[in-house]
C-alpha cells in the first residue's frame, strides 16, 4: 500500500541546514562562492522545481556564497516561479539573449560576493555536467582573470549523497507507488500484448497511482530474458516463454524511484528460474552488508561472490547499484574501486544482473535506505520466486 | 483525428544525408571531425534513442569524422542498442571507471581520424551544452595537445534546423495526439477539480492517444490569467472565472510537440476573452508571414504589432516561438536580434503572449512547419474564442 502522500517541497529549515552544511565545506576547503548551473544542484539549494530545463535555450545559475543565503541569476521567465522559494535575491536577465546570456550580471554577483580575487567552485568530476554553452563559461571566466576555478565535485557529492528525512519520505512515496503498480502488472499484461503497450499501460498505472511523472522506464522481453536494459519498448507481442522486466524511474515531487521487477509470460523455464533465484539471493547478500560503515566495493563483492558461486557472469551494467534521490542515478557506484563508506541516511540501489547466455541477462533491482541497524527496503521485496503473469 | 503513426526510426537514407551535409558544411569551415556528446546531437547523427540519458553517470560520444560513417565511443551497457543502429564502428569501455571515463578511447578515435594535428569541432555556442565532466574535456585536450578546437554550433544549428519529411512526419503526429487531447479538455476538467489533478488526467489522455511521453506539461489556473508559464500545478482546485492553461511538450518516437491552450472555467470575464482575441490575431498574423524569406526577428514584429496596437505588454517569456524537434525548444528564435531566415522544412512554433495585469499573463501557442507556400499548421487551430469549460 502507497504511504501518505508527503508535503510538496521542503520547510525553510531543509534550506538553511543544506546551506550550512555546504557552506562549513566551502570554508574548509578555501572555496569562496559555489557557481551551479545544473537542475539538481540549483534545486538542492534553492527548492527551484519546473520541468522547464527541458528547453536548452536559457542557463540558470545559483551562486552559493560563502556568507549568507543563495543568489539566483536566472532567465525573467523563471523570476516569477524562483520568487517563491526561500531565496530573496533574485537577478534576472531578459533571455534569450544569446551576446550576453547572463554572463554579466553572473560576473558582477560573483565580484560582490568575493570572487574576483578568490576561489570558485564549479562541479567538473564524475556525474557533474555544466549546463551552459561552454563559450559562455570561457567568457565568464574571461571577465574574472583573477578567479581561481576548482572542481566542487567532492563537496556537492558529500551533501548530496545523505538524505534528509523529508528527503527519505518523498522517495519512499514514490517508491511504493511503483511497487503497488508492479504488483499489479499480473493483471495487466498478457500473452498478445504488444510490448509498447505494456509499458503505456504500466505508466498510466504509475500516474493513477500518484506519480507526478515518469521519466524512465525501460525493459525488455524475450524468451528466458531480455538483451539490454535500457532499450525503448519495441511492438513486438509478449509470447509465453518471455520473460518481461520493467525498470522505472517514476518522479514525487522531485524525487526518484528506481527499480524493476522481472515476469515470466505463461511460464518460466528452469534457466530463468535460476537466474531469479540467484540474483534474488544476491540481492539478499546485499540487504545483508548494507550497513554504516560498509564499502560499495564491499557491497559488490558480497552481490558479486553469490553470482560467481552459481556459475554466471556479471552482464554490461557496469556496477551492482548506485545512489539515488533527486536523479535517477546518482553517486556513489557499487563497484569495484569505488571506496565510499555507506553512512544512516543514504538512499542506495542494489542491482545485481548476470548473463544468462548470448543476448540474455537478467537484473534485479530494490531501493533503499541505509540506517544505523542497516537497509531498510524503500521499494517493497520482490517475490522470491519469479512471478508468472497469464 | 490523429494521423497514423509514422514508421519508427528512418531509414538508413536519412543518415546518409544528415551524414553527406554534415561533411560538406565541415571541409567547408575545415574540421576534420565533430566530437558529440549531447542527446539530440548523437541520436541525430547515429539514430541512438534511449531514456537512459537520465543517468549523469556515464557520458556518450560520436565522432563524426571528415570521410566515412559517425563513430560511436560509449559505455558498454549501450552497446546492444548501439549495434542495433546503422553506425558500423561501435567502441566501448567498460563505464562507469571515472579514472578514465573513456578518455583515452576517445582521444585515441579522434587521433585515428586526424584530429592530432587537425581540427576538432565542439558545441560551444547557444543552446548547446558540453554534456561530460568538465574535468574530463579537459584531460582529453590534455591528451591531444596539437589540436585544434573550434566551435560546431552553427554547423550543428544549419543542419537540425531544417527537418525531413520523415522528421516532420513525427512531430505532425504528435501534435495530432496533443491536438485531440487538448480538445476532450472540456469533458474532463471541471471547476473544483485540483490542478494537479487536472495534469494527471490530461497526461494519462495524451499516453492512452498515443503519446509515448509527456515529459512537459506545464501550465497554471487563476483568475483572469495565471502568473507563469514554466510551474508545476498546485493542489489547489480549479474555480469558476478561472483561466486554465496547459502546455504540453509531448513526445513520438523521439520528437516533440510544443503548444498550448487556453481554457475558461465556467464563465470568461470581458478581460479574458480580449487578451484571448489579440492572442489570436497576434498568431494569424504570425501565420501569414512564416514564409520562406521572413526572418524571425520579422515574425516577432508583426505579432508584437497586433499586441502593442491593442494596448498590451508582451510578458517576460523573452520571445514569440521557435524551433521544435529532437528538443522541446531548439534555434532559432522569435525576438528582435535573430535574424535567421526560414526555409522550407523548418518546425517552429508561434507564441504570443501578453500581459493582462499584475501576475496575470496569457500566451497562445501554434507548431507549424515552414513550406514553398507557406506555414502549414502541425497543432489543430485553437478556437478563435476562449473555450469554457462546464
Amino acid at each position: 500500500m502507497s504511504t501518505q502522500e508527503p508535503s510538496r517541497g521542503f520547510p525553510q529549515a531543509e534550506f538553511e541546514a543544506r546551506l550550512e552544511r555546504a557552506q562549513r565545506l566551502m570554508a574548509g576547503a578555501g572555496t569562496d562562492a559555489l557557481l551551479l548551473t545544473n537542475e539538481p544542484e540549483v534545486r538542492y539549494f534553492s527548492g527551484f522545481l519546473t520541468q522547464f530545463w527541458q528547453s536548452p535555450t536559457r542557463p540558470w545559475f545559483v551562486v552559493v556564497p560563502r556568507a549568507g543565503k543563495p543568489i539566483a541569476v536566472i532567465p525573467e521567465i523563471g523570476a516569477p516561479l524562483m520568487r517563491r522559494t526561500w531565496v530573496d535575491d533574485v537577478r534576472t536577465w531578459p533571455a534569450p539573449q544569446p551576446d550576453d546570456e547572463g554572463i554579466s550580471v553572473l560576473a558582477k554577483t560573483l565580484r560582490e560576493v568575493g570572487a574576483a580575487t578568490g576561489c570558485v567552485g564549479v562541479p567538473m568530476g564524475p556525474e557533474t555536467v555544466l549546463r551552459m554553452p561552454l563559450g559562455d563559461y570561457v567568457r565568464l571566466k574571461s571577465a574574472l582573470p583573477q578567479t581561481t576555478w576548482t572542481d566542487a565535485t567532492a563537496l556537492i557529492r558529500d551533501l548530496r549523497m545523505v538524505k534528509s528525512d523529508a528527503e527519505i519520505a518523498k522517495i519512499a512515496h514514490i517508491c511504493a507507488i511503483a511497487s503497488d503498480a508492479f504488483r499489479a502488472v499480473p493483471d495487466m499484461a498478457f500473452a498478445g500484448q504488444p510490448l509498447a503497450q505494456t509499458f503505456r499501460a504500466f505508466k498510466t498505472m504509475l500516474l493513477q497511482g500518484g506519480a507526478d511523472d515518469v521519466p524512465y522506464l525501460v525493459g525488455g522481453a524475450g524468451p528466458g530474458g531480455y538483451a539490454d536494459v535500457i532499450s525503448p519498448p519495441s511492438v513486438r507481442p509478449l509470447r509465453t516463454g518471455d520473460v518481461l522486466m520493467m525498470d522505472t524511474g517514476a518522479v514525487h515531487d522531485g524525487y526518484f524511484c528506481d527499480f524493476d521487477r522481472n515476469y515470466a509470460i505463461g511460464r518460466a523455464d528452469d534457466a530463468s528460474r535460476r537466474a531469479y533465484d540467484t540474483l534474488y539471493r544476491a540481492t539478499e547478500a546485499g540487504l545483508r552488508a548494507a550497513c554504516p560503515g560498509s564499502t560499495c566495493a564491499g557491497l559488490f563483492q558480497v552481490m558479486q561472490a553469490v553470482i560467481a558461486a552459481d556459475g554466471y557472469e556479471a552482464g554490461n551494467v557496469g556496477r551492482f547499484g548506485h545512489g539515488l534521490g533527486m536523479q535517477l542515478t546518482e553517486w556513489p557506484s557499487h563497484r569495484q574501486g569505488d571506496g565510499t563508506v555507506l553512512k544512516p541516511g543514504m538512499v542506495i540501489t542494489l542491482e545485481p544482473g548476470l548473463t544468462i547466455g548470448p543476448d540474455r541477462s537478467m537484473v534485479h533491482e530494490e531501493n533503499i535506505v541505509v540506517r544505523a541497524g542497516g537497509a531498510q527496503l524503500l521499494s517493497h521485496r520482490a517475490t522470491p520466486e519469479l512471478p508468472t503473469v497469464g
